[in-house]
């Protein structure tokens, strides 16, 4: 039994929907030695999230981000917090609608996803910077 | 200290809000085994989701696909991604807003839900098939 | 290797966002023999929810309300579910959209959250009364 934690900064990113598979993947090189387990990671902020989805596609990213754009809308009359950019109450919100932890099942010392999945990075800020990811792996060896 | 995982294939479901609490546990009974720990679910596809929520009144569940339904709509004039059907971009998308994965603690061989809670496996596609889950449950025995 | 799991009742509180971080962790003060691991929460619940989000201006969470009341409306005439009142099937869209369980690294001893992160405790009811959950901590001394 292994538990295997790091803290790692993610390459800045536009404001959208990224697949970040395998910028996750460079900084863990340990998953290998795990047998069976799962690999957890928590993106540290509250105006980003990290789901599961198409990884194929990239007009499945942008019609996403259209959809979430369009749902959670900027200037609403009745948001109050604002002293931080229009784009930051939606940002907000889009992390609570989508998530900020993901939990994948790792086999064989490789994730075990879907064919069509891959993980999202989805940066709702304008200029959102470096996000910090903490990953734990664990499992049999 | 357990790990056990494996991999199996739902029943095929038509579209809507099914509960497969049962389905599930009657493909772990290793879960007998585990006095306190965990249990993970993934669902390996993106147009398919699964979350936990009322257990009892399947009004709940038609109630709340037509939600998702009217929030997530077909023939949005922006979706690009429109090569595999009506349902297939919003089925994308409901799957982001309701999750491809849920952890439920294990206690004394037993999940341990509230009382009302049950296992939802949302089928978003016309013609889904059958849908691949992942289950780990890990532990003390 | 340790695994702690255990079973409390928050406080009552009224129909809005609450950060219970703290109330949480004055439960669980095993946390601080886990050098490397993590921290699950399962609300058993299915009209209330729990997510990670802002933690310092309290607008963000009032902001939050408002989104949800506004998107997930009460007496949707679509609605059949109707017979235990009219927050009663927006409490289960909004649970299922926010979700039911989080799971939060451990790191020395302490949760391994961002500096602008708390753990909300969505009451989606307006008298919801005393809310379970289930904490487990696992991970190595």
């Amino acid at each position: 039994m292994k538990f295997i934690q790091k803290e790692i900064s993610l390459k800045p990113k536009r404001r959208g929907i990224h697949i970040v598979t395998g910028e996750v993947l460079d900084n863990i090189p340990e998953i290998k030695n795990i047998k069976t387990g799962l690999m957890h990671i928590l993106i540290k902020h509250t105006s980003a999230s990290i789901t599961l989805n198409e990884n194929y596609d990239p007009d499945v990213r942008s019609d996403m981000e259209k959809y979430f754009d369009k749902t959670v809308k900027e200037n609403e009359p009745y948001y109050i917090h604002n002293s931080e950019g229009t784009d930051d109450m939606p940002a907000h919100i889009k992390t609570v609608l989508i998530g900020t932890s993901i939990s994948i099942p790792v086999t064989n010392g490789k994730l075990n996803l879907g064919t069509w999945q891959g993980i999202y990075l989805c940066e709702h800020r304008n200029h959102g910077g470096s996000r910090k990811i903490v990953i734990t792996i664990y499992g049999e060896e």
